[in-house]
């Protein structure tokens, strides 16, 4: 196939973990035969500086016109002072609104060769496979009314059923083709909104027969996602639950760097790792390039629909760390590379 | 002295655990000379079955005539279907409202006999000693408008100076008697409401010199509150967030049953474990009863200011943990007493 490709590299270490990926991404082609065209637009705090705005007009027509969008990371302290219009990382939300991206993907699973890299304990962390779907358009994140003034300041929690149940099919429908349990987390004893996201799924399960739901409250599920990360397959959150709880989740995996994401439900996806700019690391070639290589290849299969390439791709960082290699920010029996060299190696394993 | 305790025993394992504190503080006023005079009084679903209110008048009353109110928990599965004025944590949120009760102090402190009950690695937790300060009667918990409809919902996150600031100050004040060390928790890159969280903070910092202060996002500190959680002292956090994080933060102690917690702001205090009722426990012997007699004890520093005391009480805690005794919920190579048990030994050893 042909398919045009955004890459939105950002700040920080966005531009040298997206060129890796993006050179995984050339690999997958080649092997398989497709030609990927990849165009570069500008977002974040590069966009602010060159434009004045972090999420220019000419970049999301860039991204409207492909069929899939690999970001790197915004942000960084380069932009704190500036208003909330001007801050980057408005532009990676205004991003996911104006795609109509409202099913972000996570998954969180626990490589055998880095079971001892989590400060967790291996016999814990071991087998765990989690796949977050955080509601991604919603919430406080975009709820109005909101303001700020010297001597107060109110957001807005709103969600619809229509909201809820978008993105809660999207989590049955990835739980039938795992393994079948659901777990919803929301804070029901307290927030009304908590309380019509638990109806809405309920009112759903009957339409999924085959898969088996609970509800958790976020406070309680923050300390079972430790303390016993195996009893959990699929897990649906709200906005703000989803962005604390799938943060969390990362400590089982041993290092933020190696988790991909996948937003999802607009006509074209967005495909980001989950970590941040990491400013301190920028131009040093030590980030770790696994999450933006591993969102790559759910670029493939969401974004494309191309799963025996996504499989590749996978299978090869798989190899790439069953062989003990890394970066830096992996602990344990790891060789570390910088960013360059363990791209290079995953896209020699592709 | 003589002091007028309000107990409040609660549902599920509430009236078990309480029973143990009392005895516990019986014991200490005993050896210290103080007379305390205990009062019970009904809150949650046992309030709701015997009046159809969780928080009678006549007990808000009680509590206002006392020194200090400890509490068990509420709520269980057997109120689930009631509305929400009838809900078991209504009159809990209701009773910390009534009683202006807007700082809530959470130490999390691993113990030496326990650093193998954790889920993490005994080098992570070993040496943890945290103090959250959650923010108690604002937020989304208490925030209008607050709708609920079968098409919709919203609840609202408000926050004003005043109220940020009061509960900042107890933050740094104890920050300055600890390691001076504060970390406040927000997500001021995306809610207005955190943006001012985090200025009125900062316009604090300088009346405490020597506290340092850093600012932190509540997702990756969900992370490093994991990752690195001897990096931290006190944790300041709105409402929402510190219900998340200080549950979150009890797979380092080793179980939600050891912790314990005061609210404080008003005039009476409000001293109760952090864990919940779990009605699957409930009757039989096997609840922690530590998390509430450190309960007890911090309610003599906090509600009675009797320092010499509360201390007695944890130190007999800590031998007794010390000498390897403890409940079936802790890990590791201790011996598990049921409920009464483990307080017999606690209350022999003050
Ligand atoms: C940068 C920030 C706005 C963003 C979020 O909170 O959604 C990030 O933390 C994420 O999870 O993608
Ligand atoms: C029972 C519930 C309303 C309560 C809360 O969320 O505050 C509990 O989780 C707590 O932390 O004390």
């Amino acid at each position: 196939m042909d398919a045009r490709i955004t890459v939105l590299p950002g700040d920080g270490v966005g531009p040298e973990v997206t060129a890796q990926a993006v050179a995984c991404l050339s690999a997958v082609g080649e092997r398989f035969g497709h030609r990927f065209e990849f165009q570069e637009a500008l977002i974040g705090g590069a966009a602010v500086d060159a434009t004045g705005d972090p999420l220019p007009e000419a970049t999301l027509a860039v991204c409207r016109s492909s069929q899939a969008v690999l970001l790197g990371a915004v942000g960084g302290p380069a932009w704190d002072g500036r208003p909330r219009h001007q801050r980057p990382e408005s532009g990676l939300l205004r991003l996911r609104q104006a795609l109509g991206l409202y099913a972000n993907l996570r998954p969180v699973a626990v490589h055998p060769a880095l079971e001892d890299a989590s400060p967790l304990k291996p016999e814990i962390v071991r087998g765990t496979d989690l796949m977050f779907v955080r509601e991604l358009s919603g919430g406080l994140y975009f709820g109005e009314p909101r303001s700020y003034s010297d001597q107060a300041a109110v957001n807005t929690l709103p969600y619809t059923r229509a909201e809820i149940e978008r993105v809660a099919k999207v989590a049955f429908e990835l739980a039938a083709g795992r393994r079948r349990n659901l777990v919803s987390v929301d804070k029901a004893n307290v927030l009304e909104t908590s309380r019509l996201w638990r109806q809405v799924v309920e009112d759903l399960a009957p339409a999924y027969p085959g898969v088996k739901v609970q509800h958790a409250y976020v406070d309680s599920f923050a300390m079972a996602l430790i303390t016993r990360p195996r009893d959990f397959d699929v897990v649906l959150t709200e906005n703000l639950f989803g962005d604390i709880l799938s943060d969390e989740a990362a400590v089982l995996a041993g290092s933020l760097g190696l988790l991909p994401s996948a937003s999802l439900g607009g006509s074209v996806g967005v495909f980001e790792p989950i970590h941040g700019s990491a400013p301190d690391l920028a131009g040093q070639d030590r980030a770790n390039p696994i999450g933006t290589i591993l969102s790559a290849a759910l670029l493939l299969r969401h974004g494309l629909d191309l799963q025996a390439e996504a499989l590749a791709l996978e299978s090869a960082v798989d190899r790439v760390l069953q062989g003990g290699h890394g970066t830096g920010d992996l602990k344990g029996a790891i060789h570390p590379h910088g960013t360059r060299s363990l791209g290079d190696r995953i896209r020699e394993a592709i």
